[in-house]
């Protein structure tokens, strides 16, 4: 599958303004692929809105899955994060299983792209929601990748740093222990200097908040990650 | 995997007492395969015990992981289940990080065997320990179905009835969705004609209880299962 290659993802959130401006240069920045997904305030209107004005550009689209209800045709992927540290079960299986239930007599599985995520910022919003245990040693994240890849074979592994930049020592561990899953950070990334530390240990790099912050520091993060690949 | 072949597996429970004789008549009976594990007073003696004695005969032997505490090198598959229709994260992935953490560093991940349990039986001890959600429909025994196959790959989808013979209409439902995933079905078989019945609908029927309370009767299912398959 063509996620397998991306080095580079932007994150769009559907409930965050972006000029058309601002949406082109992300577009035509040179990132493999626009990951659209967020936490708060995601209705229908806004996602098909963004997937429309996206749907312009030849860049390759996902929608992660956070509600059901916002749901629509027309992404190349849909990603659905499953939240391996959460303490409940609504954020690992059941959400999920309500969405099979939902649309699985008509869904394109090859489309369908499990994340199995590892949320270690305690302070945001989606440790919060999901209640995780983001109190986690080396070790607790090594065995979390693994469960990803071996147990729950998910042909992502996420670790979630979310408006906080991460410790390269986690990031590395669980690569370290990967073969076959691959490893997507996101968390923080506000410079070309952090995009290329983190995409030298992890195999994709997610940027998001920081379009909103500094469109111009977070366009060069793509350059950054593709010179890495020369 | 030869699991993937199995049709009919006899599950013995470590915690209970079998003579000599009749565990050379369930090893030399012709059944697939034998799965040892229980919910109840499992220990590594046990288990260990079992398995010096199941492996005099030729059939392979699996273990179903209940506790870390039992688990022993010398079988040929390790079962680790997941409950996916649990309330709680433990018995969805907590117990199986935990192994995972424990046994990571020198696990051979081609003997793990990931199971997605759906149990059926509100008043079995697993459904209660588990506090497993037993009250669903067709419709929700087809999510979970494919929630083992699409979203979390598993090479297992486990439809147990422990203790009560289960509902053919909800094995069937199963059947139908799931195309790599294999069906076993397991509860309340006591004769040929119900292992008949559940074979030709799952793919793989396990007999367990039945070899405690009439042995004779339980062997004949192996027969039963594979006339089937001529």
């Amino acid at each position: 599958m063509e996620y397998l290659q991306w080095r580079h993802v932007f994150k769009l959130d559907p409930a965050k303004v972006m000029s058309d401006e601002a949406l082109k240069r992300v577009c035509e920045s040179g990132t493999d692929a626009i990951l659209v997904g967020g936490t708060d305030g995601v209705t229908l209107d806004l996602v098909v809105d963004l997937l429309i004005r996206v749907r312009q550009y030849t860049v390759p689209v996902a929608l992660e899955i956070s509600t059901i209800e916002s749901v629509t045709p027309g992404f190349d992927f849909y990603f659905i994060p499953s939240v391996l540290n959460s303490t409940k079960t609504t954020f690992v299986k059941d959400l999920q299983v309500e969405a099979i239930k939902e649309f699985g007599d008509f869904m394109d599985w090859t489309e369908l792209v499990p994340e199995g995520y590892c949320i270690l910022n305690p302070d945001c919003k989606a440790a919060q929601v999901t209640e995780a245990h983001t109190e986690l040693s080396v070790d607790d994240v090594i065995a979390h990748a693994r469960l990803a890849e071996h147990f729950f074979n998910m042909p992502i592994f996420y670790l979630e740093y979310s408006g906080m930049y991460g410790d390269p020592t986690m990031v590395r561990a669980a690569k370290k222990v990967l073969t076959k899953t691959r490893l997507f950070y996101g968390g923080g990334i506000t410079s070309a200097q952090q995009a290329a530390e983190m995409a030298k240990i992890a195999d994709t790099i997610v940027v998001g908040n920081h379009l909103y912050d500094n469109l111009t520091e977070a366009l060069e993060t793509v350059k950054a990650v593709h010179d890495l690949s020369l």
